[in-house]
């Protein structure tokens, strides 16, 4: 077994190689540094072009990075040598949009109706705006992102339907243009901000209890900014109340081939 | 019967108005100015998802403004007060892969399973170039603007595959990167250039004759700059040889709500 150090050196395919071997379940935060990690949602082909059409419809909450062939494992753009199936540290399975367990491998799951959707994940313009002298808070204090739920409503498609999540990072006001021009720049991995500095505009009313994830400080000076958030498309999902549905677990990505910075512009 | 001068002054709805009446059935260039213009094909459902993911892998040709709900004539972002089925001033139908009749409706065809999906035009782009002080060319000489196809592979997606096929303007060299600039900010419209000078470089062997589209003068210290183009989706649409396809004729778009500066970025 490799210590973490040794991981953090590893390439993202050597890395899909430990995972898939069943050498490594962990977290893959700060791992393959510069390379996107992505969401994963696998459903079947029944929904695919409802949830398909939502993320056409919702490109903010909902980037897709790359939509699998059905029943294959495989990709065309994000990753060669890789199995879908057995590359992500662990996966949740979900039935009737209840969690029902968490697995390593889904290879004795897999059916060939499966579609998978990979997603941008906001791992990718975190490590930006750190590069761009921004402070992370919610890295620096080691904890979850805060996520809370909105009032800003989605376009519907099919069965899906449903308000935006979102993500908060503190910002101090001298660097929140910059933080906008960051993230603006990388679309595929959320974009620009969706509101800064009033959370009850969006129906956002207690800062310190997110609906998901953990709090995070907010210095004097600081202003909370908002940006659409990954967990928007899995929270859709699970209201309608798929017979079957497979995700990654929270932290558990795939690391891919490609790198954050070819993710800039559109 | 209005004339054509005061048909450049109506509003998109009023025009939409115009058009769905029978009152007009011309080309919309230059009407409702400022305004973005759509590109139109509508496919039975069955080819929908496989068509959606193609335009999700190759969002350069394929920039998606809109899709539909499955048998709606109706819009929920590019227009309201709108009827696909007659706001097009001409469409075209093809069956088994050919053309096969121009109308100006088609509310007799309409099927419960028809999709309508709005690609983007540019038509957008070239307005934004003029007011950057480039010159169009295809504009000042009143012709189509001319379009080749290439050897650049596009992803497959079921039974949709093929090369791109891309437009070109014949830009000053000293104004090069102020047209990438601008068009690049526009990717709901083709976004940036995909080929700046070298037309070879892409399988094109003779600017002169374009496989569509008419030729255009290209001057002493004048790159040839091409762009994907939105010719390439129904183009692979047609290769596939579906029962019964609809698109837009040449020329006659729908004129929507959405102003082209609203375009700008992702």
């Amino acid at each position: 077994m490799e210590t973490s150090e040794d991981l953090t050196q590893l390439t993202p395919v050597a890395l899909r190689h430990l995972i898939r071997s069943g050498n490594f379940s962990g977290q893959t935060s700060g791992l393959a540094a510069g390379y996107t990690q992505a969401n994963l949602v696998i459903l079947p082909k029944d929904l695919a072009y409802d949830f398909l059409l939502f993320t056409q419809r919702n490109p903010r909450p909902c980037p897709v990075l790359e939509v699998s062939d059905t029943g294959s494992r495989k990709l065309h753009q994000m990753a060669t040598d890789i199995d879908l199936a057995n590359d992500f540290p662990k996966y949740w399975i979900y039935r009737h949009g209840q969690l029902d367990e968490e697995v390593t491998s889904v290879e004795s799951f897999w059916r060939p109706d499966f579609v998978s959707f990979l997603i941008g994940c906001s791992f990718s313009f975190e490590s930006e705006l750190i590069a761009a002298g921004i402070e992370v808070r919610n890295i620096t204090e080691k904890v979850n992102v805060p996520m809370y739920n909105t009032t800003i409503p989605l376009q519907s498609a099919g069965p899906f339907h449903g308000n935006m999540v979102v993500s908060m990072r503190p910002i101090p006001e001298d660097q929140v243009i910059k933080a906008v021009q960051v993230t603006a720049a990388m679309p595929k991995v959320h974009g620009a901000p969706i509101q800064i500095g009033n959370p009850a505009h969006i129906g956002i009313h207690d800062l310190a209890h997110p609906d998901y994830g953990d709090p995070v400080t907010i210095k004097d000076g600081e202003l909370p900014v908002f940006w659409p958030c990954g967990v928007t498309p899995q929270n859709v999902i699970m209201q309608v109340k798929p017979d079957f549905v497979i995700t990654h677990a929270p932290g558990h990505m795939l690391v891919t081939d490609v790198k954050n910075t070819s993710l800039k512009y559109a």
